[in-house]
């Protein structure tokens, strides 16, 4: 039993973690719009065509030619003679011309008839039998979606890389596209080690301990996108552990391994992982707090993490590294991350070097807002993630924060949530 | 064809919105764990058990009466004589009892043995055959994890009407508690109406326009936890529109309308609404831009929402009105929002007593934000959307923001994610 051999900074960590991870999804798949839904775009999307395709009205009035309306008001009226009308959805063929002294009943969405050049809103007219008196003058195109005015045929509507979200969706619906190259699903592996473990739902035996990391991790993995394969909670075996992995390796992207992540007798995760492939580990033992004994590295190519059996460690290691190695494998940007001020309540020491993650309650009083530092130890006690609502994050450099200081706390739910 | 009856202000619409909505998802379902990522809490969770359930030791190193390492210094260790090991998952009564004196080497995540009352960590000693030299003295309890600590019997784990994440499932795991009880789903009829609608991936005939806010609308209701129901799209006709919002209203907890909202004559549904029961539209245009002609009401204590046909209003209107009323029908809070401030590189005007919602493109330059708006006209431009990563919401009594002026931004993509 020893310490850490070789503990590295948390900069230095990411650092490596960014030149090490080289494994990117490349499958693609086509699929419609709705379960394109937070897929990864695997090529820009471009325009197939001009939208509007035509010149369409953008209010319900008349159509006419602008021309014909300059000068007019509510005092001296111009007159067009009504010659048509013009539904929206109606083939442009359909729709009578416009010559110069006459105008189109139009309907929001219908094409522009032609001849005409602009559209005057309802409420700035009257309709007189088979007349029109216009109120007010409009300029060319005005009240009008010109063709191409949302897009022109070959613009970029989606760049590659991109998490599709709903308004993307929209855009290719309006473009008439009716299905999309993504990125598959990273398939991830999550196994657990500890020979006390077991799972949710048995018969708890005195000196068990429930698996909690595992639900924690795979719905972690679910939320980002991935498809999970559970490989199950294994007693500390070498043995078992190298063939687990081994297994896993053969069916997914990336593997998570949790529990004996240490340097005791009886964390077997670091051999397992080093016998089995180059360049093994490449970090274990990161100089933050909790998740410590956080590893990773690569086995044949792909990404393998080590993280703490203890589930706040497990979701601090995941959400810095785990995370940031699949948004990788999408080529994806990092995600911008809610955050709030607020004044500490007490002060927060922090060890120098060390990158501290303190789980917060944030309340709120009035417009103010106030940042209580939950319990700073027990990196094993999930209940400072239920009873909190954010996370402080101390750098390195920094040696602590001062009661009544304003700090930034990043959100992880709703401040009314914290228990 | 008419201007509205009655425009509200945002603030006002906001006020009826929450006055009216009164409907609630009262059925429970229960679910596994994995299952209940994201679902709403249907009933206050507390602790069924200490967690942990025993002592345990939180560390690697040596099991012993704190009271004999007292004094100890590496040039006087204090020495111990080895009774025992005990690993994780062994049952307590397998471990031998530590007198005064004696030590049991202990693994973390094992069962404090009887008689010990902390654990000396194993960097701290020598271990010398089958004796171990104590070189630094522990308090009692140090590196020990207490019986509930993390949890006692009873404590509140998740508050009733709480979104499901996974630390959550974290914490219901590690108490052994495998199902929990959550809300069903709510479900919502999604219907659009223009006769110059087309599904997308029909053949386009000239005139005719893509309907793209429905598979918006679809998505952003799943995203937000809801199960939809799709009832088509349908032309301007009155007896249709009533048929699909009364077939609706039989499945569906509420219903989302898009097109025909304005006050033309071709737009049917507000008639449509205040026809099928009361009190029908309470709201209907509101001072805001786009999506002035957004409307909410209910029939038969059902909510129905109409929104525009063109997609952005649509979305605009989906986020304040929508969104808001399926999280009160969930009892749940409003959720922050991610938020960025930033230079205007323009000057953005607004009318008064108008609330605008402007589609920015967010930059950044170095540590630099500036805040670029986009064209302002349009609300049917999905382009806006796409092109764009925030929303810059200007306040009814606020007349514009200078350009260089500082300004909040609601992020609603990644920043790399703009074309």
């Amino acid at each position: 039993m020893e310490g850490f051999p070789t503990l590295v900074s948390f900069e230095e960590s990411r650092r490596k973690l960014a030149e090490i991870i080289k494994y990117r999804i490349v499958e693609t798949i086509e699929v419609t719009l709705e379960d394109a839904l937070n897929m990864v775009c695997a090529e820009g999307v471009h325009a197939p065509m001009d939208l509007p395709e035509f010149d369409r009205s953008a209010v319900d009035g008349y159509a006419a030619v602008a021309e014909d309306t300059f000068g007019s008001s509510p005092n001296n009226p111009v007159e067009l003679k009504l010659v048509g009308k013009a539904c929206a959805g109606m083939n442009p063929s359909d729709i009578p011309r416009v010559s110069r002294g006459e105008a189109v009943e139009i309907y929001t969405g219908a094409p522009l008839p032609d001849g005409a050049n602009a559209v005057v809103m309802v409420e700035h007219t009257n309709k007189l039998g088979d007349f029109v008196e216009v109120l007010y003058p409009v300029s060319p195109y005005q009240n009008v979606s010109k063709k191409g005015e949302d897009y022109k045929k070959g613009d970029l509507v989606i760049k590659k890389g991109t998490r599709i979200r709903p308004w993307h969706i929209g855009a290719l619906a309006a473009l008439n596209i009716p299905k999309v190259k993504v990125l598959r699903k990273p398939r991830v592996a999550v196994l657990s080690t500890g020979s006390e473990l077991v799972e949710v739902g048995s018969e708890l035996k005195v000196g068990s301990v429930v698996n909690s990391s595992k639900p924690l991790l795979k719905t972690l993995l679910k939320e980002i996108g991935c498809e999970v394969l559970d490989l199950g909670t294994i007693p500390d075996d070498l043995e078992s552990i190298k063939e687990s992995i081994q297994n896993g390796l053969k069916m997914a992207d990336a593997i998570v391994v949790t529990g004996g992540t240490s340097v005791g007798e009886l964390d077997l995760v670091p051999d397992a992982i080093n016998s089995l492939g180059k360049p093994g580990l490449v970090v274990h033992g990161i100089m933050m707090r909790p998740a410590k004994p956080t590893g990773f590295g690569m086995i044949d190519g792909k990404p393998v993490f080590m993280l703490s059996g203890l589930p706040v460690a497990a979701l601090i290691g995941f959400q810095n590294f785990v995370k940031s190695s699949i948004q990788m494998m999408l080529g994806l940007p990092e995600e911008p991350k809610l955050t709030i001020r607020g004044k500490l309540t007490r002060r927060v020491a922090n060890p120098h070097g060390v990158r501290s993650f303190i789980r917060v309650k944030v309340i709120r009083q009035g417009d103010a807002y106030y940042v209580e530092p939950l319990m700073l130890t027990g990196s094993g006690l999930i209940s400072t993630l239920t009873k909190a609502n954010g996370m402080l994050i101390v750098p390195e450099d920094i040696e602590g924060y001062d009661e009544g200081e304003e700090v930034e706390v990043e959100l992880f739910q709703p401040i009314e949530a914290a228990t």
